[in-house]
């Protein structure tokens, strides 16, 4: 049960409602987000949702039956949008891009990849600086001064970032240069980790685990609102199956359900989704179709060149046709809407 | 290595290659289809190629590095067109929709969905009279005279069938009255099934195995077309994987890689797939947008009460709508080809 | 529901009994098997088992909840055990291997790997002279005439011999020929072959499907004695998983369920199950261990030059010794059952 | 290639060997563990190993084509061995039994588990202070101050202690009360945590990913072995699979294949593995003949009543048996050695 609170609600207001919580034997988790404060109540016992809903003090209330509740589309059913500044928003309606290297490399590729997409009309710029790599004897990223060089000159071109960071220690120092926070693939149940960002003022993209279910993403997803934000997007990136002819199984079926399942925006990543270069255009296509919000992607000015991932990574003329593409196609998903 | 035949070619030539073959040290493989006569010449050692081009008789030859050999992209780089009679066609560039009830049930189902499938301009039912089921105990399908009796009004309505053959002693006695044989995910390895379609002239839709690889599919349909059948459709309807949200992981993955890797038509199966039915339209366009062919899909007039499969069914006013918009996304993807 | 009858039930009573079932709107299927005649009725509605059981007619009567009835522990709480004659048992406490070729080859090779069996006290010989391959151009057996061979030599020997029969057109030319039929794994699921083999009596060994279900494996077995074969044993080989270091996942959990859910002998088959020589001792002492009765595994004089499988079948003197370490850990497994 | 350096290597032999590894292009890492100086280089040119060799400083060198370096057993062919104190050891050919709660809940629970053991010779207690959960609802623990308790009687009663730590910060405060950290799965390729666990000298438990690949896990070894510690046991605690029947799909196949690729201790959890307490034992039984080195699995005095995997956990009359069991089968496989 998710009750969203009044903002004025008085200490004795909220008290009679602690009380009541109790006497139904529900656990009550207090949540305050940058938009709202809530109290997320669980338990067992049935009663009468209206004996809480006429309390004092309370604008609404939700019962809600998912193992996640406050990411639940049974509470929320409006989708949210996450608000990037400066006119770049996701969720609205409008097809987001977020292109860039695996690696951020150094100063001449961020300014050849920032060339890029300014002209293509791209608003978002991926790359690692810290990455986790296999292997311990793996490049590692540049870390925090590669994080800073790319958003010198990253804001000098208008360009949001969004970028992994891997571990609870590294957020206050990448804060300022970074417009949204990645939760990569093997740390979609770092719970430390979610905990942390949940703390912070900052979107959150959010990728499923190599095997995470449906399920495990949305309750980590859960994490991250449940300690205070609202700012969430989820990552489809392909999960692991049997089938060894393509690096993952992007999973469009999981697309498909996340848009009903939450109100956060989804995105697709068919680079590391399929993992073939050749093969990044249909499976981004197919993702839009199932209805993502938006697509990350791999670009390099020379792929075969790039430190890490250069197999899977689209070269500017390719991803100057498959971006017209993905507009093309999410324009006529919107469009089809009215069948 | 495959060597195409003049429909003329003598005794004496042939019996020249035969010799050059087994010089070489290849195994060679007669094979005679409805449309040509071929070799297919397996075998390590390193030759000339041209050595063989240029001997008598000779109309084509190619290398082909691949486990699977004549439904391979590499030797016939056109897209194969199956003709159904009638102008109804599969892989033209034309989308093919087939649908129907996951089993044939009555006389009265069967009139309900033709009069709902000419009303869509639908052109091939689907449903199935041999059902394989997990259990011993379940309804297993109306068997030959339920075909029969479906055939007399498909027929007249100029429908077109496709229903499942589940092993070589019925191939006979449903030759009449079908217009493709489809092969269920179970029986995809059944080699002695495959082998026996491949000596009958009627086209053949082969589902991928329940966990079947693609090459596994490529090479299962190789046994088909070296059997003397040319006439093939692959379909990818959903493999098994550990996410337990839906019945099947329908991989898209696949279907641009089949486009990719033969010249056989793809078709998506969302019904299966996916396997729940508010899901069957985005994934069925997910899976049109990485590059199908078609789609096959189950419809019941009221699919609560379907003997099989109710619950990835669409009703008929769902189904409207979502052929309207496969067939408008088919357009879309053929029309961006020019970007 | 499964109802053991009388020998001697009369048709009044049958027919009292038959009323009774579709009183209480049960489906009765009824089963004649070499040892026992069953109705299983399958239905929904609850009702008072006594008003059945005490029915004239009716030797034995038990609920049964799986989703398979026949071949459940539920109703059936003693293992079964296979006789296959001259004192050859499987499922009686004592262990059972099955051990040869992959493929039969040759005379020769057939008279060394009698000689091994025997100097090892084997009674039961594997080979396939029907082989399932991914390729139509690789080696597929040497069909009813390999096995006409073998069976010569093995029956002098007085061995017992498992093979592999692929459709159903195969089993009446097999029948005098062979001790057990095995399915493969591709086959596991072609349903009209169980029906088939369910209709001879003579003992199959039906190994689980490639990613085929504990509980899809149970249900294949129950086509089999539900059609009046109740001489079934069911083998793990391994399932596809992610895995990509061994060709298949060997699952000693499925034996040890299997051994909790049904009366029939479980036969682990390590050879497959991991694919890799140095590992089916290993991995066939887990399987053991876990619960199996038995043990098939691949042998051959010279394993890398075996026809098919070479690289996990297992040379002679290796054989000789992992057959010591199967039998010790087997009599220790029984041994603590004391405990 | 792994050079293990002299413990009195001078700066100018280091130099020197630093400038040969240049020469050929290879990338040098220092290693600096409890044990040995170590410098791990990879690279690709060919060269011949005798020419650094022979070099002044160096004790021993090694290739190893394995994408891990220090804990392939290419390097280090004899097992390494976990002294714990106080004549605990692992990895000895002494069986090692991890037993206890899944979550350290209370004192009197402590104190009932000790008992426990203390009477049947267990010598390292599991338990749970910092649980990771999916749900952010759940239970997570009792954290540090229940790590002291449990400490606190551990100490007095002899026993070793083995928890999980979920993230870097946690390490120095737990430091003092733990025997063995262990890393669970959802943390398998939490690189930054590895890295700090290298760091320490204090045994590692490291847990395969849920759908960590073998060699995924022998990585993140590596990555605490490079980082300074040797001290590191494998723990292979079931993959996920599409079998809805058990909970994970316990690998002996990876048990097997681990003790042939690394020199470190594989320890099995079957309680994890298969998660249905009456296959614990069969599943433990099979861990322990595919090799491993000991069994960590939980027992409680109520499983019904635990707050967290009681489904899954052994009451103490149980794990009396599963004990003896297991120790007679290590013995078992121990003397099987000699066959």
């Amino acid at each position: 049960m998710i009750i969203q609170l009044e903002k004025n609600i008085t200490a004795e207001q909220r008290k009679q409602l602690e009380k009541k919580l109790g006497d139904i034997q529900y656990k009550a988790n207090d949540v305050k987000t940058q938009f709202a404060d809530y109290i997320v109540a669980v338990g067992k016992t049935d009663f009468d949702i209206r004996s809480i809903g006429t309390m004092e003090g309370i604008r609404d209330i939700h019962r809600v039956s998912d193992p996640y509740k406050l990411v639940s589309k049974k509470w929320k059913v409006n989708d949210s949008v996450i608000d990037l500044g400066d006119d770049v928003k996701i969720g609205t309606g409008e097809f987001a891009i977020m292109a860039g290297p695996c690696s951020i490399e150094s100063e001449e590729q961020i300014a050849s990849t920032i060339k890029h997409l300014k002209e293509n009309g791209i608003r978002i710029m991926r790359g690692g600086v810290y990455k986790p790599r296999s292997s311990p004897y793996s490049f590692r990223g540049l870390g925090i001064d590669g994080l800073k060089m790319w958003h010198e000159q990253a804001k000098e071109a208008g360009l949001k970032i969004v970028t992994e960071v891997m571990m609870t220690e590294q957020i206050d120092a990448m804060m300022d240069y970074v417009d949204i926070f990645q939760v990569g693939a093997r740390n979609s149940q770092n719970f430390n980790l979610l905990d942390a960002l949940g703390k912070v003022d900052k979107p959150v993209l959010l990728k499923r685990g190599i095997s995470g279910t449906i399920d495990e993403l949305l309750q980590a997803a859960e994490y991250i609102f449940s300690n205070g934000n609202e700012k969430i997007m989820l990552c489809e990136r392909g999960i692991r199956s049997y089938e060894g002819a393509y690096r993952n199984c992007f999973d469009v079926n999981a697309i498909a359900m996340l848009k009903e399942k939450t109100h956060l925006p989804v995105i697709a990543d068919p680079s590391h989704g399929i993992g073939i270069r050749s093969f990044v255009e249909p499976v981004g296509l197919a993702g839009i179709m199932a209805g993502a919000d938006g697509v990350i992607m791999e670009v390099h000015h020379t792929p075969e060149k790039a430190f890490s991932d250069g197999q899977q990574t689209l070269d500017y003329g390719q991803a100057h046709k498959t971006y017209q593409k993905f507009s093309k196609t999410f324009l006529l998903r919107e469009e089809m809407k009215q069948i």
